[in-house]
């Protein structure tokens, strides 16, 4: 991504807020860490989720990245359309003379991110001004944006992918009976580094046997056995995108149960990966792959969404589930992962990563490999 | 942790609340992470900030873990003092019945952490009820309890604090000229895993060289050169507690500014480690160490704070800097960590985890290790 493409997303930004028409807001702040990063190329990530390295102040004439100076030689180095202001004492006692710099007289923020008690003392130090500035919330515009990957963005996906996907192909090769769940959890890391991840997109599940009913669950110190169904969920980070995918294994052949869930799982799944298209509705594919579940007898025991939108963050939009329609557009890419679980005895979940195009899809996992097990 | 160790945290709780008596409010509805680790004991991390995996609902009379059926078995298992409730469509759907088991008339909410959005969506449901719901929000009580660490928390910040001193002087017995930053990033990641941890407390910082001039420089393909500064911050984390430690080496001898820099940043730390105790002000410790790199010329090179509170979180209170007051209690655990840094040369920090005991202190690191260089 070049300075041009930022400069590209910032107009668009400009355009969809109507900041240089007579729009809600004329400034905009943004402080979410993937949303900062989308519309700046500033990478840094929050220490703790209530802890900042930086936001940006976007008015229709300016572009501020906000830092204190521990970030301000990699802001300017990354943030190229941005000028790049270090704060003398803190964020509060510097925003009046950022609102005087930049003109403002209603600042957006985003309400799914500012907690309660910071936009009290902000608006409070707000109205004082004389202009007094006034606080709205800014509409969910920059992840609406997100949704709709750009063309550098479907690569970064595709190499995130194609990365995790290499590498659970290396994982199972060396998976065996006695290794613990941890140990094949571990090695997933170990491989991501080596293969020149930036690091994983969220820790890896590794679930054998009866932990594998548990969509969530925590790797352990149980060993893999044979003939069990092994849910592994993993994605690295690469240039900032996330990948997200998931295979169920056996070593050796499962019971004619677990084969028979396996099957259905596979089935629900191929169905939603032929049936994604743009235009169509996020339920619509959720129920393609969960009717199909239903009918084979499994109903009950696939409880969560069929999937959800990547990028910057392992979970965005558009969600795909039962409820909350979206229509698919060219550019978004999502997970498609059923799933059955079965109480006591064990799960199998499958997941690819899906990008819609303009007359279909196209899958951005390897999704040509089975391991062990053949449906 | 035992169940009983739970009950005791939620009494306290309870009684600084004055739930049961005619307070403020009389449910508390817990959502931070490691708020709600420490009133619980349920470990699972949310997945992104934007996401949760539970909540606490705490009254007089009852103690509630919410969550959904991802996470139903784990908060069984763990949160032993709690009763678990599975939500049935998702959390704002189901609070009204929430509110009507426990019986709440007024809900304390983190006004820290609860995002503006969601407060107002909330509000809405709850005033709508009848009777109506009033929500409060809460002081930060539950991050003043977990500022005063019991025994066993002490057992554990120490057991993660030996665990990165071993695992750095491993580090350092490796580092030799020509390895990357990244390698002894990815190493020092390596070394974590294979003694145990639970995982890193944060991405580790290795700035050799010029890099070290940034306090929070990302580990690069620099290759580390002989002489120059090699700054190391990292920390584990072990049974939930973090550590957190600096390490600054040299790779045979430094030239004799950064000799002069070290010896300077080591005295700072030593005064600070010798003054920390009980009923002092933060601030005249950050002071202590912050006038003697002034008198030493390096004023304007020291731009962060001294310290900060470490537990559950690697940074929680209380905070150790030039502003903001605060009173040591017996039991805080705290970081002091001076750090001189010239643009374009170098830094030196140093960084050992404190314990305030009930008279003095006493260094949880393994502070008495030099490497390739002794003051």
């Amino acid at each position: 991504m070049e300075k041009q493409d930022y400069k590209k997303r910032v107009s668009a930004l400009r355009k969809n807020f109507e900041l240089e028409a007579d729009g809600k807001h004329d400034t905009l702040w943004i402080i979410q860490s993937e949303n900062r990063r989308y519309c700046s190329g500033f990478t840094a990530e929050d220490p703790q989720c209530n802890e900042s390295c930086g936001s940006l102040l976007i008015s229709g004439e300016h572009t501020l990245l906000v830092t204190d100076s521990r970030y301000t030689l990699q802001a300017e180095k990354e943030a190229a359309y941005f000028s790049v202001k270090t704060l003398k004492t803190g964020l509060m006692d510097d925003f009046p003379e950022l609102m005087k710099e930049t003109g403002t007289k209603t600042l957006g923020f985003e309400g799914d991110y500012l907690p309660w008690k910071k936009h009290g003392e902000l608006k409070e130090k707000l109205t004082a001004l004389s202009p007094p500035v006034a606080l709205e919330p800014m509409d969910s515009v920059i992840e609406e944006m997100r949704e709709i990957k750009e063309e550098a963005e479907i690569r970064a996906l595709k190499d995130a992918a194609h990365m995790i996907s290499r590498i659970l192909d290396e994982l199972f090769s060396q998976l065996k009976p006695g290794m613990t769940e941890l140990e094949a959890a571990w090695q997933i890391e170990r491989l991501a580094r080596d293969a020149g991840a930036d690091g994983l997109s969220f820790p890896p599940i590794v679930a054998s046997g009866p932990n594998g009913a548990l969509p969530h669950a925590e790797p352990s110190n149980r060993k893999l056995r044979q003939g069990e169904p092994i849910i592994i969920d993993a994605g690295v980070k690469l240039h900032g995108y996330c990948s997200d995918i998931t295979r169920t294994v056996f070593l050796g052949s499962p019971d004619k149960e677990f084969a028979d869930i396996y099957r259905t799982v596979r089935k629900a799944q191929l169905a939603a990966l032929k049936s994604a298209r743009p235009h169509m509705q996020s339920t619509d594919l959720d129920s393609i792959a969960r009717n199909l579940i239903k009918e084979a007898g499994y109903g009950d025991y696939f409880g969560h969404s069929l999937g959800h939108g990547v990028g910057l963050a392992t979970h965005e939009g558009p969600r795909v589930g039962p409820r909350n329609p979206v229509t698919f557009k060219p550019g978004n890419v999502v997970t498609i992962e059923p799933g059955i679980y079965i109480p006591g005895k064990g799960g199998v979940r499958l997941e690819e990563m899906v990008w819609i195009t303009e007359t279909g899809s196209e899958v951005l996992t390897d999704n040509n490999h089975f391991y062990n097990f053949r449906t």
